[in-house]
């Protein structure tokens, strides 16, 4: 098996294996004798989104790959952005081959990895083939900016898409918003683009959703979270307990096509955020749902 | 303090505590220096539903009230309908005060007692004396058919609203549905009507928002769930991976000017619900931001 019908067959699995239990359920109430097509309180089949809905791996920097996995299908979350302290960067074809096994035995699929910070030449070698051997087409990357005329070789060597990632305030000289990489992209491979981090980017007082408008063709993943404000002193909250307005980020997502992933990267609590991420995940479906 | 006092205190200092942080956070950005008013990120301010949120107390039958309260702190829900495991039938003032006082202390409101089971006229006294030493003006309960004309009596006496509870096919001779509570109390008091269990009634294959709209002058109580189908073989899930409209109750709501307790009663898993109530309030407020 190569590596595209590797992952095609995993995807596959993963797709079979990701069917919510309230379609089955639907299903099956479609099945009994009532009368239920009169029934006003069953819902209309869910619109089948653009996007696909993940976890960025970052979230279970506390967490080991079994527990990651054990809560993504609790969660009934099927795409994982894979970061290295899961899948470490040397790890051999064995140790990749298994990995990518344990996440399909759970429905997941590693549709990316990273972020990957790129500081030399040596770290960009190491990063694209990383993600070679891993079998993604999709590598969240921070290359130092002296680098991104040899990252745009290895781009369209490996033909593995590059998006980088922005941090906002936090990181005010190396990527702090989208437009920064816009600028820095938009006349390379368009291979190369970036994963929207919409909540680094509003707290550096950036417009995250007139940023996807304008930017959509070179979003190639986003990292969704909620935070308090507009600067670097606001931190992570809960989906709908912050500022940003997520029928809206659903509307715009449909209306550009987004065919990405939208990633939750939860930060505000790291030791124990199960609890945090559940309400934040419904929060978002309820969302998905409810915008016409 | 007489009994209105005391209820109007408890509820100011509950909606003085209730101020969700999202809500903080947007009035501190709006103070920042940065000209927040033209970044569409930014949500408008969050509609003022008629119902208020809550939560069921048999949710709670396995935890303490501690637990419970720390946990709807958390949860930033703030209205609780009070079960007998958590305060008993023959508490003292003394024990209710304090136990008024503790709920106060996280922020939340005992809305109302119940559910609360009548199979004779002692315990129909024993339930409104309860109800009315609480200092609540609801009770929800379960009485035999052949108490309602006594229980009239004392809904008058006591000038305390009952909400009759449905059980769907579990109980298919007491209450199974909204239409038989309708029947029975159409033509009494203005202060009897129902706790529309919207999981239940589904699951004895009533519309359960049809219901809403057709009986909503007499439902002052609704337990919400989500379930897996339409008879009494499907269960309780997480809100949003049933079969039920969510959008589509909460334009319902709005539309008949609810303006009792919506609260979730979960039942999927009773022994460690938490991350599945997280869930399935996240998903309910998604739905509820997201509805225009």
């Amino acid at each position: 098996m190569n590596r595209r019908d590797f992952m095609k067959a995993g995807l596959a699995s993963a797709v079979a294996l990701s069917v919510p239990e309230g379609v089955q359920a639907a299903a099956a109430a479609a099945n009994e004798p009532k009368n239920d097509q009169k029934n006003s309180t069953l819902k209309k089949p869910a619109r089948e989104e653009p996007f696909h809905l993940g976890m960025a791996g970052f979230t279970f920097v506390k967490f080991d790959i079994d527990t990651t996995l054990e809560f993504m299908q609790k969660l009934d979350v099927h795409y994982l952005c894979i970061k290295d302290f899961h899948l470490p960067l040397k790890s051999n074809a064995e140790q990749i081959a298994a990995f990518h096994q344990k996440l399909a035995a759970h429905g997941v699929t590693g549709y990316g990895v990273g972020p990957i910070y790129m500081r030399s030449q040596a770290d960009v070698d190491r990063a694209f083939d990383y993600a070679q051997r891993v079998g993604v087409n999709l590598l969240v990357g921070v290359p130092n900016y002296d680098l991104l005329d040899y990252v745009e070789t290895k781009v369209k060597q490996y033909d593995i898409r590059l998006a980088i990632h922005l941090h906002g305030p936090d990181m005010p000289d190396l990527y702090p918003d989208a437009t920064t990489i816009w600028e820095k992209v938009k006349d390379r491979d368009p291979r190369m683009g970036m994963c929207l981090d919409i909540g680094h980017n509003l707290r550096y007082g950036a417009d995250s959703l007139k940023d996807l408008k304008r930017y959509h063709t070179r979003v190639f993943d986003m990292h969704m979270k909620d935070v308090t404000g507009t600067t670097k002193a606001n931190g992570s909250v809960e989906l709908g307990r912050g500022v940003i307005d997520f029928p809206e980020y659903v509307r715009i997502m449909r209306k550009v096509k987004y065919t990405g992933s939208v990633s939750l990267e939860y930060e505000k609590n790291m030791t124990n955020p199960f609890e945090e991420i559940r309400e934040s995940i419904g929060y978002f479906r309820g969302v998905c749902a409810a915008v016409k």
